[in-house]
C-alpha cells in the first residue's frame, strides 16, 4: 500500500529586491512554516530538501543546521524554474515509499540567480535573459490565433492587479493595458510589462504520510495527481512554439492519477513567466481548447473570477525561480484550506499548479485536492 | 506493496585530470553504461538525476537531450560528497513509490569542482580544501587510540595498490609505507598522500522495479537497505572527532532495514577521502569496535583480502564528488556479480557503500545484495 501524501503546512517570505543571502531566504520560509504549525517540533521531519539555482553547496545540510533539525535525508533539487515543483514530488516519493514521514521542502532564490541564463541554449544570442524564447512563443501564438498585442497586455493587467491582494507579491501596483502597451519594448513582440521579474524570496512546504498529518492540520491538501515531462533541454527542440509539448505530456498524466477531468479544476497557478505563457499553458493544460486560452483569460478578468492565478501569478508575485513552484503550492494549498482572505476562490476542491523551465522544455503538473 | 529497486545496469568513465566539459563526463559515462545495456532503449527511462557539485544548470535535461531521452522525471541532486548516494536514494524512492521504472543516475565531476571548499564552515581558517578536518581527525584518532603515522600509513599504500587492478582509477602507482610518510607534509597530522584527490570523472547506474529488471540482466542487484542521516553542515558541531555520529546512525538504518548483521558484509566501499576516515568508518559502521578498524585494514592488507575498497576507495580512484557515491555502488555491484575481474573478492553476498560529506556531518549507508 503507497502511502497517500498531503500537504500539511507552510511558509513564505516577502518576494522582493533585498539582498539578502540564500541562507538567510531559507531561514524565513522556514521560521514562517514553524510559526504556521505549532505542532511541529524539528524532531519530527525526516528530510529536508532545498530547491534552488543558487551556487552553494550543501545548503539543505545548512538550513537544517540553522534550524535545529538533524533529518535523514538532506539535499539539494535543481532544474531551473521548475525545480520547486521537482523537490515537490521528490518528497512525495519519499513519504509514499516508506523511507520519510515528514518532509520540509524550501525553495529560495536571490534577485540574481545564476538559473537565468541557461548558457547551454545556444539559440540565445545576445540575449542574456529568457526574452528571447517568449519574443518567438509570442509572435507564433499571435499569428497563429490571430491573437493581438492588446489581448496579450490583458494577461500582465490581470495578474498584476490579482497581486495586490498578495502581501508577499513582488508588484503592488495595478496597470492598465495602456501602461503595458506602453512599457519599455524589450523585442519586435515583447515589452517589459509582459515579464515576469527575477527577485528574492523563499517559499516552504510541509509534507507528511497520511498517519502523520493529523498532527499538524485537520484540514491537509493530498497530492492526487502528479505529471512531469522534459523533452530536451533546449528551445529549438519544440515541436511548436505556440503550444508546449511538456505540458501536454504532463498534464494528461496528472489528471489521470488523480482520476479528475480537466473541468473539475476549480483553481490553479500555471506558469505566466511572460504574459503569453499563460493562455499558451491554458491550451495545453486542455483547461481551454487550442488558441481559445486567451478568451479564458479575458474572461475571468471581466467577471473578476479568480480562478487563473489568485496570487497574481508569476508576473505579479515576481520569479524566485527555486522558491516558485513551491510558492505556486502554498497558494492552491491556502485556496482549498479557504484561507487565502482577499483572493479567495469560491469553494474550491481540486487545484492544479504547473511549473516550467526553458520555454516548457519541462514541465511539472501536480492536482491538489481537500 | 512497495515495488523492490534493483541495480541493473552501470557505466563509469576513467578518473583524470583533465578538462572535459561537464556535460562530456555525463555523457560518457551514460554512453558506456547504454554500451553495457544492450537491451536499454532511451524510451525505456522514466528518470534522469544528475548528480553534481557543478555549477551548470538543467543538467539533467541537458544530458537526456544529447543522450535522446524524454524522462519525466529530470533533476539535480546536490549534498557535496554524498551527492551521488543521495540520488541512488532518490531514484530508489521514484521506483519504490510507484512514480518510475526505470531511473538513469549519472554523477559527474570536474577536477576544479566548487563543491571541494565548504564557505559556510569558518572553522577552515586559512585552509581552503578540507586538510583542516582531516587534520584534526588525524591527530584525535591517534591520540585516543595510540594510533601512529605509519599504522595511517597503510590505508594509503593498501588503496594505491588495489586500484593499480581498477583501469579507471586515477592513481596507478604503488608506494610504500616510507613513501607516505616522506611525502610532503600538508599539517602536523597529515600528508599528501594521505589524502584523495580531486578530480575529473563520471559514474552512471540504472535502477529498475522488479518487474522491469528482467529485461536489463539476469543478476539485478537488490538496494535493500538505506540509512542517512544529517547532523550539521559544520565541523565543529561533530560531538566528537574520534569517531563518525552520522555513520553510526544511518548503518544501524540501513543493516536493519536489509535485516542483515554486519558480520554478513562481505565486501563494502568506505569513504576513505582521507587515511584516518577508513578505519574510523569501519568503526562507526560496526564493523569493528571502536578504535579497532587500524587492526581490520592492517588484516586484510597483510593477507591481500580486498573486501575494503576493491577498487582502490577515494584514495586510490580519486575523488569526482559527484560521482564517487555512484562509482562506490557500480563497484559494489560488480563485485555482487561476480564481475570484477582483478577485484573481485570470493562470491560475495552482502555488499555495503558508505559515502559521507563534510567531515562526516552527514552520511549515506547502502546494503546491497544479490
Amino acid at each position: 500500500m503507497i502511502n497517500k501524501v498531503g500537504i500539511v503546512g507552510y511558509g513564505i517570505t516577502k518576494f522582493s529586491k533585498d539582498d539578502s543571502k540564500i541562507e538567510s531566504v531559507l531561514f524565513n520560509s522556514t521560521r514562517n512554516l514553524f510559526e504556521n504549525c505549532p505542532n511541529l517540533n524539528q524532531k519530527d521531519i525526516d528530510a529536508v530538501l532545498v530547491s534552488s539555482n543558487n551556487n552553494s553547496k550543501y545548503l539543505s545540510a545548512i538550513l537544517s543546521e540553522i534550524t535545529g533539525i538533524q533529518p535523514k535525508i538532506a539535499h539539494s533539487v535543481e532544474s531551473l524554474c521548475n525545480s520547486g515543483t521537482n523537490s515537490i514530488v521528490a518528497g512525495y516519493s519519499y513519504i509514499s515509499s516508506g523511507l520519510a514521514d515528514v518532509v520540509l521542502i524550501s525553495g529560495a532564490e536571490r534577485y540574481d540567480s545564476p538559473g537565468q541564463v541557461l548558457e547551454w541554449d545556444k539559440l540565445r544570442g545576445e540575449f542574456k535573459h529568457p526574452i528571447f524564447w517568449a519574443s518567438i512563443f509570442s509572435k507564433s501564438y499571435k499569428r497563429k490565433f490571430s491573437i493581438t498585442e492588446e489581448d496579450l497586455a490583458i494577461v500582465s493587467v490581470k495578474n498584476h492587479k490579482q497581486s495586490i491582494n498578495n502581501p508577499n507579491a513582488l508588484s503592488q501596483k495595478k496597470y492598465s493595458i495602456e501602461d503595458v502597451l506602453n512599457s519599455k519594448k524589450l523585442t519586435e513582440d515583447l515589452r517589459l510589462l509582459d515579464c515576469s521579474r527575477p527577485c528574492t524570496g523563499g517559499s516552504s512546504i510541509l509534507l507528511a504520510s497520511e498517519n502523520f498529518c493529523k498532527k499538524f492540520t485537520d484540514c491537509p491538501v493530498w497530492i492526487t495527481g502528479i505529471g512531469q515531462k522534459t523533452t530536451s533541454a533546449s528551445f529549438t527542440k519544440n515541436i511548436a512554439f505556440d503550444s508546449m509539448e511538456s505540458t501536454q505530456i504532463a498534464s494528461i498524466d496528472a489528471l489521470r492519477m488523480s482520476k479528475h477531468n480537466v473541468n473539475e479544476i476549480d483553481v490553479m497557478e500555471v506558469h505566466d513567466a511572460f504574459s503569453v505563457c499563460e493562455p499558451m499553458a491554458l491550451d495545453s493544460l486542455g483547461i481551454t481548447e487550442e488558441g481559445k486560452g486567451i478568451d479564458l483569460v479575458k474572461e475571468v478578468y471581466q467577471t473578476g473570477n479568480l480562478k487563473i492565478n489568485p496570487r497574481g501569478g508569476i508576473i505579479g508575485s515576481g520569479h524566485p525561480l527555486g522558491a516558485t513552484g513551491i510558492a505556486q503550492a502554498v497558494e492552491i494549498t491556502q485556496q482549498l484550506q479557504s484561507n487565502a482572505e482577499n483572493r479567495q476562490v469560491d469553494n474550491p476542491n481540486v487545484g492544479l499548479v504547473h511549473n516550467m523551465s526553458a520555454a516548457s522544455t519541462s514541465s511539472t503538473v501536480l492536482v491538489l485536492e481537500n
